[in-house]
């Protein structure tokens, strides 16, 4: 069968599935996400073995190192996968919720139910962990899914598909609400985006090229996130205490996230207080610092920044630091400089920080807190697919909600239009 | 300039002019439509002329009468574009609202701050009201908007925009804060809809050709309207006084809105009842029967519907009429032949009205009420931009809410991440 045919075959299926899907009751899905954490219970040396397959074509293929280690599923990894999927099960079902019923002077009551999206596709890269926690949220939130991981776990992931299967089958769901991708052809990615009757939302999860590529090409909407360029901004009128721990925090607490701090701002009444020993405590943590003219007039040691340094993701331990004359500046600074992501200001002055969440642009705006608590869990939905920095549909972290829509419904008593 | 520059332009100012409209107070953007409104009023002959000019034209080049109709704007659609800007002015402005705050177990408290879109393109046939009606919607939701009118009403258009800029500088906002796109080059919707940058989300209104073609082609997401081919299901439970008026209303109310009923669908079990004498009343109304054979079996005046039928929006007084074996069946064929816009069981049984909202997929579902229901001043959203039948960001009438999303605001008190 031609890979064509095949993701159709794949969609046409997941069409189908999603109709049981969106009735299913809240029961079937949690005892269709137990019997899944059960199956890879059972299945933990094979699905060791087939991990240690992709682990061996991957180092033959050259990947990096670190490619190699979001590849891995060690017995740890395992086990996380295994809690994820019993506390999916303990999340709330959002499905069916009915809210804000009114009353119209017609006589109608008109009101919402949440509903799912219908068939969602994810795209991502090397690590099978993925593959169940994505597909458990899809699951829980009435949602058939594809899933399309990358080629360098394929033997993982056919074995966590055959779990899921065993799952949902246990639970008497249809096996193929949760499908996973079973080729390496990277065709598949091209038929998956560009099937509107079989798809209705595509989530990357993966590298800025991977998600911009998808973006471009693809004929369904995509919930996405490109970028966390995040700043924090230290205020005039900031509680240097705070300031110090939340600038420290949002940097140095993890590299590679997407809710760390690239740019440090810091307003030009306080920066020659406040910015002397947070440079010292961030060289003693290894981090390089890139300041502004004004900045380096106060921190000589630190490196002179460019103008690209205002618009890059660094991911790293490197740190861009700017000394600006006002809010305005500042705010000025991330709408312009930021990814919509997540920005937050330490301040003590109510008014600079009403000012700053109204008129931030990002999906998360905060005051005195660390970015990064930009994440699905430290707010509360439970889990995350994903965070997006788009603005229709959902913003920031997604969870179940936000692969749910809601519908009107109408309760009447025989009323027709005047 | 050519057309591809000119809507660079016009872009670069709309997303210049969405950052002033998304901090714009409630009363200047009040202010704005109202002072929109007066312009009207005092260039009431000035616009009358050149909607003449735009109807000469049209008649030139042979439009027909419908269109002629909907370009015309007679002193009565003046005055109720007026009324529309100080209804708009009068309804609640969703930007800022803030909702759901709790504290979460790190200390943070999170909850979700609405805000406008950003950008909105608006792409239109003949209608030169829907310039204001969509103009001043966007306006105070706290987006920018551009605005793409049909050829056949540019003078009209043209006019109407000058009265916009006027209304936004009386009020200190922005004159690009809604712009009309004044060319009439067709490659303008072209360059409209592929400039993310500048652009976040589109709105077509029109006929089904246009927005297929905006679907595919457009690089931005797009709140789009296909068909309505609504349904009544007229259950074994029915009281029959209510079936025969929804029934009749749902159909005769209005033939050309998208709300109308399609097909009605009749339990085997009351067809002989209840088909009869209602097939008489639509026959008294001059609408046109096209049945199942069963229909035809009780109702030999019938004429035969065939496979295309089911899927016809007719927006013409015909309608389709199929008995069906059971509520099961009734839901299958609303699934499979409706077009996920609005569907009404009439029904005084419990559970079969609870698993008809529930299973039906469309955008609004109903129990005992006419599918005519289905609209935003019905509803209660003071307004409507258009009815979508998307799965994502908006179901059904897209009201000032539709026009925002929410982003996270997270108030804290020094928290880092542990």
């Amino acid at each position: 069968m031609d890979v064509n045919q095949y993701m159709q075959t794949l969609g046409r299926q997941a069409r189908e599935a999603a109709t049981a899907m969106a009735r299913a009751s809240t029961n079937d899905k949690n005892r269709a996400l137990l019997a899944i954490a059960a199956a890879i219970e059972e299945n933990r040396e094979a699905l060791k073995a087939a991990n240690a397959e992709d682990l061996e074509n991957g180092r033959a293929r050259g990947l990096d190192a670190a490619l190699l280690d979001r590849l891995e599923l060690t017995d740890g990894r395992i086990n996380t996968m295994i809690e994820g999927l019993h506390q999916v099960a303990t999340l709330p079902d959002p499905v069916g919720e009915m809210t804000d019923f009114k009353y119209r002077p017609s006589g109608i009551q008109v009101g919402k139910m949440r509903v799912p999206l219908g068939v969602i596709g994810i795209i991502y890269e090397s690590r099978p962990n993925v593959t169940i926690e994505a597909g458990s949220l899809c699951l829980k939130s009435g949602n058939a899914a594809i899933l399309r991981g990358g080629s360098e776990s394929i033997a993982s992931n056919r074995l966590l598909a055959g779990c899921i299967r065993t799952g949902l089958e246990a639970a008497g769901l249809p096996a193929t609400a949760v499908q996973v991708v079973e080729t390496t052809d990277r065709a598949a990615v091209g038929a998956l985006i560009t099937m509107p009757e079989f798809v209705d939302v595509i989530v990357p999860r993966g590298g800025k090229s991977l998600i911009e590529r998808i973006s471009r090409e693809a004929r369904v909407p995509v919930i996405k996130h490109l970028d966390g360029i995040c700043h924090v901004f230290i205020d005039k009128d900031a509680d240097f205490s705070k300031a110090t721990n939340i600038a420290i925090n949002a940097k140095t607490h993890r590299y590679g996230t997407c809710n760390t701090m690239e740019t440090l701002l810091v307003h030009a009444d306080v920066a020659a207080e406040i910015l002397p020993q947070l440079a010292e405590a961030y060289v003693a943590l290894g981090v390089e610092l890139r300041g502004c003219e004004d900045a380096r007039a106060l921190c000589p040691a630190m490196n002179a920044a460019s103008a690209e340094d205002w618009d890059t993701e660094y991911l790293a331990p490197i740190l861009a630091v700017r000394v600006v004359a006002s809010l305005d500046d500042a705010i000025a600074h991330i709408n312009r400089h930021g990814s919509h992501h997540t920005d937050s200001i330490v301040t003590e002055n109510y008014s600079a920080g009403r000012r700053f969440i109204t008129e931030v642009d990002s999906s998360s705006v905060m005051i005195n807190a660390s970015t990064r608590f930009a994440d699905g869990f430290e707010y509360g939905l439970g889990a995350e697919i994903g965070i997006s920095t788009d603005k229709i549909h959902a913003r920031g972290p997604v969870g179940l909600e936000g692969l749910t829509s809601q519908k009107y419904v109408v309760f009447g008593n025989g009323e027709v239009r005047q």
